[in-house]
C-alpha cells in the first residue's frame, strides 16, 4: 500500500480482500517513474482468491449495503467525499508520479471527489428513503382500477467488479464506486496496474475512514486471470479499458451465457468541430481553439475523452492549422512536479511505444503538419529519460476517404485535422468514428446545431456545444459530468456510466410489479389511488411527521360554488377569462357546458376546505405537481375534498415533506380535479408523539 | 405466403425483401401438422440475401422513418393495429394449424393487435410530436444558468433484426415491430420455421395495407446462418428463443465486438407462490388453482411465462396436490379446432420429444403426482397421431436440495409443486430459478408482499400479485401487458421488451446533451429558461396554436398585494392557515419572515395578470404542473409575471395543447414561484393565420 509520506521511497502495493489488506506477495510487478524511469512502485503480481472476495461482497457487503436506504447510503457518500477531500494532500502527492501535473491531478482527485459529492446530493434529492426505487408511475390495467402496475428497481444481490484505465486512478474509481455504493451493490476495484499506488491510496483513505460497512469495498491487482470465473447473475462488471481487452471480456463463458451485466467503456474517436458560422478572430473561434488545444495536452492526450479529429470548414482550414500549431508551440513538456509544466510523459514506456506506432500509423495517410514522432527534450529531465512525447497536430486532405483516422486511436497528444464541406458533411464525418464518447461542436447558429444533433445524437454518448455565449461557463468538451452520461455506442463500448440516477440503475434490477392498490401501496411505501384510506381521530395536519402515515386521509364537508363567488373571483383577482364570465362564448367552447368555475377558484376553496388552521406540525405548503383539471364546474354545484397521505420524505432532522393525494370532487363524487400537494412538517412534537384523539 | 382461403391446401411461405416478395425457392423445409402430421407448409430454405436487406432498410426504410415524428408513427401503428384487427379472420383460420386452441389464438392473434394500439396510443400520449424525445429534465451545469444539460433519445439509424419464437407468431412479430416502428428503426422479421405461415400471413396484411413506408419492415425465412455478419454499430439483434441459441448468438464475432445491441428473452423457470395467508377453499385458494391449471394448459405450456414451479406452505401442499390434480384430470386434450377441446398438441413431434426428455430428467427427482409421460389418446385424432402431451404435476419434496426442477425448462404443459416453510423460504426458492420472466403470488398479505418483492425482485422481471380483491381484473400471471416490462435477468436473458415507452428507448440512443440555453431550445423545440423570449406584437393569448413559437414571450404590469388582499382572501376561500393570519405564529416558522400571502392567493393573482380574457384561441387551462413556492410575498410587496411558450403538442385536428413556463417575480426581479401551465389553443383561425399585430 502506498505511504504517502515520503512518496520518493518504494511504494508497494496489496488488495484488500475479505476485510483487511493483503499480504505483500513474493511475485511482484515493479513499476518505473514515466519522469525518470526508476522503479518507484510494486505491485502484488500473484492472483487474488477471486472467489473469497466475490462470496465475502456476496455474504457481508451486500445485505449490509441493503438493509440501508438509499438516503442512508447518499449520506454514506457525503461523509466519504468529506473525508476524501480532507485528506488529498496525500493523492497530490502521489500525483506527479504518474506524470500527470496538478492540473490533470485535479481533474482525477477534485474531480473523483466531486462526483462522489454529487451522488450524494442526488441520492437524497431524487431517490425515495426507502429500500426500493419507483421507476416511473402507476400504470392502470384494469377498468375499474382494481388491478395496477408499477415498475420498480432494487440492487442487484450480487457482486460489482470494476475493471479501470490506468489514466485516471482516482476519479475511475469514485465514479464507478459512488452509483454501485448509492444503489446498494458492493464492489471489487481492479485497478490498472501502472497507477495502482494512487488508486490504492485513495483506496486506503476510504477504508481507514471505517465509513462504510464491512465488505462494501474490496480491491485487487494482481493476476487477473479467472477473475470473472465466480460471478453470476446478479454480478455486473464494469470496465474501462481498450477495445481489445473489451472483446476478451466479451468472450469469455460467463459472459457468452449472458448471466452477467456488462458495461464497457472503450475506445473513442472523439471530434471537434468548429461550426460553418465561425470566422477566425471572433470569440468562437477563440473558444474552439483554446479548447482544442486544452484536450490534445491535458493528460498528454491519455484521456478517453481527448479531441482526436478536428472538422473545420473548408475555408478555414489554414487558420485552423495555423492557431493550432503555433498554441501546441508554446505548449511547455516536462517534469509533471515542475511549475510552468503544461504536459508531463505519458504514462509508461510502453505506452509510449504504442502511441508512437499509432501515430506511424495516422501519419501514413496524413501530413504532420505540428510536433514530432522523435523523441524530444522535456524540461527539467536528463535528455533521453522518460516517456515524453510531443503533441502532434496532422492534416488529412480527404475525410471522406481516409480510413485510419476515423479507426486508429492513439492514446496520447495526437490529433487530426481535416476539412468538411457543410454541417450534413462534419455530421457524416463525425459518425465515421463508429460511435464516440463525446464530440463538440462551436457553433453559433441554432439551425446548425439542431441538424447536427438529429444526425449525429445516435453516433454519440455525448454531443457538447460551446460558443462564446456560454465559454465562461462551459464545463469542457473532455469532462464528464456527474449530471450526464459517460459512454458512447459502438466503438465507444456501448455502456453508459454517469448521467445522475441513471447509472445508479445500471447497479439494479428493474422490475414490474402488478397487483390490488392495497399490495402497492404497502410494497412502495407510496399510496396508490384504490388503497385503503385511514380516517383517524385527529386532522392530519395536527399530525407530526413522525405521526403520519402513507394513507392517512380525510374527506372535508361540502361547499356550494355560486355565481357570485366565481363573479367575486374574476372581480378580485383579476382574471375575467370568457369561460367564467360569457355563458355564450362558454357554449361555444369544446370543453364546456357554459359559464364554469376558474381553476384556481376551486384549488383556492380546496384549500379552504382542507386546511386546519391553527399553528402546527404543518410548516408550509411548498408546491404541488400534476394537476389537472378533469370535468367543469358550474355555479349551483358543489366541491369537497379527499386529501390523503401519499408519501413521507424526511429533508432534514427537524422536518421532512409530505406528498399529499388530493381530490376534488363534486356533488355526485365525480372527480373534477387531482393533484399532488407538497408541505413540510415538523419531525416530531417536543416531549414525543401524542396520542390519537 | 399463406392462403387464407383455403387453409388445408398447401401453404408456401418466402421471405419479403427489398420491397417485394421472393419467389419460391427450388429447396424447401416442410412443415407437418401437429394434429395430423401431414404437411401442410412449405418454406423456402435458401438464405436471405441479408447484405441486400440491411442496406435496404438502412438506405430506403430508415430515412423516411427518420423524417416523421412519433405522433406520425404512432398514427401509423393506429392505422396498422385497426387493419390487422379488421382481416384478423384469415388469422384465425391459420392458427389451429398450429395446434393452438381458439382461446390460445386469442392471446396471440388479439393480443398482438391490442399491443399495437397500446403503443400507437402511448406514442401520441408520452411522446413530443417532433423526431427527439426528451429524457428527464434539464440539468443546471453552471452558476449562472448560461450552461445546460439535457438528455435526448434518437432513432439508431440502422436495423432492427427480430429473431422470434415459435409460439406466438404474431404477438411475437408485432410486440417487436410496435415499439422499433414507434422509435423510427426499420425491422427485419425472422420467424420461427414452425409458424412461420401464420406470421406470414400477419406479415401480409402489413405489406396489403400499404401502410408503412417503403422499407420499413422486411421478413426473411430460410437459412440464418450469416445472418448477423453484415449488422454494425447502429443495428440491433431482438431475440426470442432458447438459451442455447442465446449462447450462439452472442459468440458471433459481431457480437463479441460490442458493436451491436442485443436483446434476448430465453428461458425461464417461473414460479408461482400460494401465500402463507392462504387457506383451502377461500378466494385466494381459488384463484390459486385457476390461474395455475390455466398457465400449464395455455398454448399446452408452450409459454416463455407458463408456470413451471408452484410453491406451496408445507401444510397446503396436499390440498393444492388434489385440486391440481382434480381440476387437470378435467383438462380435455385434442384437436385444437374442434369445440369442448382446451389444450391442443406441442407445436411439432421434436417438441414433443424435447419436452419428454425434459420431463424425464425431472422426474429423476421427483415424483409425477397426474399424467403420463407415454403418448395419449386425444379428443378427435386417430390415436398414435400428432404431438400430444398429457399436462403433468411433479411433486418435489426437498426444493432446496432439488437442482433439475429449478434448471430443466420442459417446455410444455410440466409443471413442478413443491413446500416452502416461509416467505423468505418462498423467495429462496423461486429466486433459485437463476433469473426469471416472471413470479406470481396469491396473497392478501400486506407485509408478507413487500418481504418478498425486497428479497425477490432482482430475479424476476415481473412480479405478479393476485388475491380475491383484484383477481376479477387481474391480467394473468402469463400474460405480458404493454405498458409493463417483459424480460428477466439471468437465465431469462437479461432483456427488456415492452414496459410502453422503455422498450421503444431500447431501439434509440441515448446522448447528453451540453450547451447553451438558446440552442437547447433550437435543438429540442422545447423553451429553457436562459433561452430568448419573443415579446411580439400580439398578446400570446390571441394567437392560435399554429401562430404561437416555442419561446413567445410577455411580461405583465406588476400587482401589489395588500394586507387586505391576504384577509379577504382567507376571508373568502376559508383559508385561515396560521402562516396567512398569525404574524408571531409565522415568525416561529423556520420558512416565513412573518405573515405572508396564500400561495394560492399568487397564482389566481397571477392568472389574472397574465389572462386576456377575451373569447379566442385559448379554449382552456387544463392544468399544471411542478409548481413550487420559491420566496414568501408579504404585505405590501408586489409581484409580475412572465409568461413563455415552452412546448407545442397538437392533440387533435383542432387543437392543441401549449405548455407555458410561468415565473411570477416579486418587485425586486426575485422568483417567488415557478410552474408549467397547460392550455388547450384552437389550431387555426378560419381563413387562415393573422398578421402579428
Amino acid at each position: 500500500m502506498a505511504d504517502s509520506n515520503s512518496n520518493r521511497t518504494m511504494l508497494s502495493v496489496t488488495g484488500f480482500s475479505c476485510g483487511g489488506w493483503d499480504s505483500v506477495a513474493s511475485t511482484r510487478h515493479e513499476i518505473r517513474s514515466p519522469v525518470t524511469g526508476e522503479i518507484i512502485a510494486e505491485v502484488n503480481a500473484a492472483g487474488p482468491d477471486i472467489a473469497a472476495m466475490v462470496d465475502y461482497a456476496r455474504c457481508t457487503g451486500g445485505p449490509r449495503l441493503r438493509e440501508m436506504t438509499f438516503h442512508d447510503r447518499a449520506r454514506l457518500l457525503k461523509a466519504l467525499a468529506i473525508h476524501i477531500n480532507a485528506n488529498k494532500d496525500c493523492l497530490y502527492a502521489l500525483n506527479p508520479l504518474t506524470g500527470a501535473t496538478r492540473r490533470d491531478g485535479w481533474y482525477d482527485i477534485d474531480g473523483g471527489i466531486g462526483t462522489v459529492f454529487s451522488y450524494a446530493s442526488k441520492g437524497r434529492r431524487e431517490m425515495p428513503d426507502d429500500r426500493i426505487y419507483l421507476d416511473g408511475g402507476v400504470e392502470l390495467l384494469s377498468r375499474n382500477g382494481n388491478f395496477l402496475g408499477q415498475h420498480v428497481a432494487t440492487p442487484l444481490t450480487g457482486v460489482a467488479l470494476q475493471v479501470n484505465a490506468f489514466n485516471f486512478p482516482v476519479w475511475g474509481m469514485l465514479e464507478k464506486l459512488a452509483p454501485a455504493l448509492l444503489a446498494g451493490v458492493p464492489c471489487i476495484v481492479r485497478p490498472a496496474t501502472v497507477t495502482s499506488y494512487l488508486a490504492a491510496e485513495c483506496f486506503r483513505l476510504i477504508i481507514d475512514s471505517r465509513i462504510l460497512p464491512e465488505g462494501a469495498v474490496q480491491f485487487t491487482v494482481g493476476d487477473p486471470s479467472g477473475i470473472f470465473d465466480p460471478l453470476d447473475t446478479q454480478d455486473i462488471v464494469c470496465f474501462t479499458g481498450s477495445a481489445s481487452t473489451a472483446s476478451a471480456i466479451r468472450s469469455q463463458p460467463a459472459i457468452v451465457s449472458g448471466r452477467i451485466r456488462l458495461t464497457v467503456e472503450q475506445d473513442s474517436l472523439n471530434a471537434t468541430v468548429l461550426g460553418p458560422d465561425v470566422v477566425p478572430e471572433s470569440a468562437d473561434f477563440t473558444a474552439f481553439i483554446d479548447e482544442t488545444i486544452r484536450e490534445i495536452t491535458t493528460k498528454a492526450g491519455q484521456k478517453c475523452t481527448a479531441i482526436r479529429r478536428i472538422l473545420v470548414p473548408e475555408r478555414q482550414l489554414p487558420d485552423v492549422v495555423e492557431a493550432i500549431t503555433f498554441s501546441l508551440s508554446r505548449v511547455s513538456v516536462g517534469d509533471p512536479g515542475l511549475s510552468g509544466v503544461d504536459m508531463g510523459p505519458l504514462v509508461s514506456a510502453r505506452q509510449l511505444a504504442d502511441v508512437r506506432n499509432s501515430a506511424a500509423r495516422i501519419a501514413g495517410e496524413t501530413e504532420l503538419v505540428s510536433g514530432s514522432l522523435e523523441q524530444i527534450t522535456a524540461l527539467g529531465v536528463e535528455p533521453g529519460q522518460g516517456a515524453f512525447f510531443s503533441p502532434l497536430l496532422f492534416r488529412c486532405a480527404d475525410a471522406d476517404n481516409a480510413h485510419t483516422v476515423h479507426s486508429v486511436e492513439a492514446f496520447g497528444p495526437v490529433s487530426v485535422v481535416m476539412p468538411y464541406r457543410d454541417i450534413a458533411h462534419a455530421s457524416d464525418i463525425a459518425n465515421r468514428g463508429g460511435g464516440s464518447l463525446v464530440v463538440s461542436v462551436f457553433t453559433s447558429d441554432a439551425e446548425a446545431a439542431r441538424r447536427f444533433t438529429l444526425s449525429s445524437a445516435p453516433w454519440h454518448g455525448r454531443i457538447y456545444f460551446n460558443n462564446a455565449g456560454c465559454m465562461a461557463e462551459a464545463t469542457g468538451h473532455g469532462s464528464p459530468m456527474p449530471q450526464m452520461l459517460h459512454g458512447g455506442p459502438g466503438r465507444a463500448g456501448g455502456g453508459e456510466e454517469l448521467g445522475g440516477i441513471r447509472s445508479v440503475l445500471h447497479f439494479m434490477q428493474r422490475s414490474a410489479v402488478q397487483g390490488s392498490p392495497q399490495l402497492l401501496t404497502a410494497i412502495t411505501n407510496q399510496w396508490v389511488d384504490g388503497a385503503a384510506e385511514k380516517l383517524r381521530g385527529r386532522h392530519p395536519f395536527r399530525r407530526f411527521f413522525d405521526e403520519l402515515a402513507v394513507g392517512d386521509s380525510i374527506t372535508t364537508g361540502k361547499r356550494q360554488i355560486t355565481l357570485t363567488d366565481i363573479e367575486h373571483f374574476a372581480e378580485f383577482t383579476g382574471d375575467r377569462f370568457y369561460a367564467h364570465m360569457d355563458d355564450a362564448a362558454a357554449r361555444r367552447n369544446p370543453f364546456f357546458p357554459g359559464r364554469v368555475a376558474h381553476g384556481y377558484l376551486l384549488l383556492s376553496f380546496a384549500a379552504g376546505l382542507f386546511v386546519d388552521p391553527e399553528e402546527g406540525p404543518v410548516l408550509a405548503n411548498t408546491g404541488l405537481s400534476d394537476l389537472t383539471f378533469e370535468k367543469p364546474v358550474v355555479a349551483g354545484e358543489s366541491i369537497h375534498v379527499k386529501l390523503t397521505v401519499k408519501r413521507k420524505t424526511p429533508r432534514t432532522p427537524e422536518y421532512g415533506e409530505i406528498r399529499w393525494n388530493v381530490t376534488i370532487l363534486n356533488q355526485d363524487g365525480e372527480r373534477v380535479a387531482g393533484y399532488e400537494l407538497r408541505t413540510m412538517n415538523s419531525m416530531q412534537p417536543v416531549g414525543g408523539s401524542v396520542a390519537d384523539g
